[in-house]
């Protein structure tokens, strides 16, 4: 299996791309491909002390790169040159199993799904982060690629969110939760009600109805349905409270001498909690719908957390989950 | 100043809104009426001990009351004759200066715009709970009364969430922000492009643009604009991670003797987090636009944040903040 990765992409490229790059290549048994400006990754390699590890990854050449500040649809114009969209043309054109970047997600679900293309019958493509709750991970479908939605287009989120929660993530018969204001099957509004109504009548999936935001963090559903609004809304306050709470934990550790000490005695178990809410050990977003697997790695990712997506894109892409969504969507579509 | 209480509204009902109703008139200088069963609460004093209490409070009778699972809309129908409605029905009629429940704060907004009536000029009543962030306190406007919103109605949330917490909560020159999927003034959807040039040219307030839910945690605003949906939404989810961050760091204090030696070290700090992000302590949202005070009380709050709601209820009261909501909408109007 070969990954290509975009070297380029996210605040840390491209020394810790690489690093991860190199790691992977030793710990999980895939060829890396990379995209981006050979020279630089040729004297990033020389500090790194990684000369040897380059040799063996093929580069896509290019000079320019898509930053942060792009407008998504530049990735299609004037970025079209870029290690983004030099990565995703050479997956589209065969040249690696699956790609991989740490970059701007707006471009990438642009790309997802004019470059590579969408499955067959797929009306957008999501942008579908994993995160950690309580007690068991789950998926936000769409996590932010689509801010309007129609329906038909949550009802494939759901679907697709259900296929890859099952084959990649192992879940037996993964439930999928509507994101909405309550419970009871008649609130939220006349999305949320069309959508409520599709989820329910799909025969497909374990749909549980819908679920209220304040029990995502204990992991009351495997997928948590929303339009790329909500969804995206779901996922950076979610990051973001957990952040300044560990944050206010922390700054009680070290207000005195005391407090480290108690710090201290309880050290293995706060790395642990630490450790749980990381949404960086699960490693990457796909973004899924699209016909080949495409991984979204999270900005600021060190070479651990590439490491841990490029595992994941390795296990989901020997899953055969696209073909998977593929198959569910024409059942779906006869049936 | 005389604060209608709806004695059956909320988890805790009559108890515990009984006893914090007694608290508050021997502490705040406020009297109290309230709206109920009569026999049911000379039953519950005389429990409680309480009975010199109630005989100093106007009770107007009535058997019904609302419960969490009826519609919004019955407090107009089939449940006008409950402690809700009767409580509202006798503020509109000048029988007292506020009013509070810990009831269905859906039904809370109908009965707010349909028996209080509005201002004049406001389109909607907001739910707009103030939550505590690792800094100062800030408002969600809307939290949830509204799932569907015109981008004038964001306008008239930021508007009136200006007003409330520089009048009420003492804030100089609140920072209003929309939440939105990213800071730049372009992002979003239709709604929020076109609430985002309302806000900007609307010369009444200290518009500080787009806000990531990311930042929302740490204070970055003291009004966060949304559309009702979006509101309940980060109202929802940052309640049940607060809560589920306290679980997991209570979980490792408890899980060995050396740990709980740790907790114990640090107790009073651990006290302090808890009692900062709990949002208890800011006592209860307005419903704003309403032409008359009326507050929301959390639907489990305990006698202390009963009284803590009421002390809110009267500051607010006070502060002249629907009159002065009435002069911006004017001013906003003529201007």
């Amino acid at each position: 299996m070969r990954i290509i990765v975009d070297a380029f992409g996210g605040d840390n490229a491209p020394g810790e791309i690489l690093l991860g790059c190199a790691h992977a290549m030793d710990q999980l048994g895939v060829d890396i491909a990379l995209s981006g400006d050979k020279d630089k990754l040729l004297a990033c390699a020389g500090e790194l002390g990684l000369k040897d590890q380059l040799d063996k990854m093929e580069i896509f050449h290019c000079t320019d790169m898509l930053t942060m500040e792009d407008e998504p649809t530049q990735i299609l114009k004037e970025k079209s040159g870029s290690s983004m969209a030099v990565g995703m043309r050479a997956l589209a054109e065969g040249k690696g199993d699956a790609f991989a970047s740490a970059g701007n997600s707006g471009a990438m679900a642009v790309g997802a799904t004019s470059i590579v293309k969408r499955i067959k019958g797929v009306r957008r493509v999501a942008f579908a982060p994993v995160l950690p709750s309580t007690k068991t991970p789950f998926m936000i479908s769409d996590g932010g690629a689509n801010v309007a939605c129609r329906p038909d287009m949550l009802l494939q989120f759901g679907l697709m969110g259900s296929v890859y929660m099952k084959k990649v993530m192992g879940v037996e018969n993964p439930r999928v939760g509507l994101v909405n204001v309550g419970t009871e099957d008649h609130k939220g509004d006349d999305l949320r009600l069309a959508a409520h109504a599709l989820l329910r009548d799909c025969g497909e999936i374990n749909f549980i109805g819908n679920i209220e935001p304040r029990d995502i963090p204990y992991g009351v559903c495997d997928v948590a349905v929303a339009d790329g609004f909500t969804g995206n809304t779901v996922l950076k306050l979610y990051e973001g409270t957990a952040l300044a709470m560990m944050g206010m934990v922390k700054g009680i550790f070290q207000k005195s001498v005391k407090n480290k000490l108690a710090a201290a005695m309880i050290y293995g178990d706060l790395q642990g909690l630490k450790k749980a809410m990381d949404y960086n050990s699960y490693g990457g977003a796909p973004i899924i719908g699209a016909a080949k697997p495409v991984f979204k790695m999270h900005g600021n990712a060190k070479a651990n957390a590439v490491e841990n997506a490029l595992r994941l894109v390795r296990d989901c892409t020997q899953s055969g989950f696209v073909e998977e969504i593929a198959n569910a969507l024409g059942r779906k579509q006869n049936g």
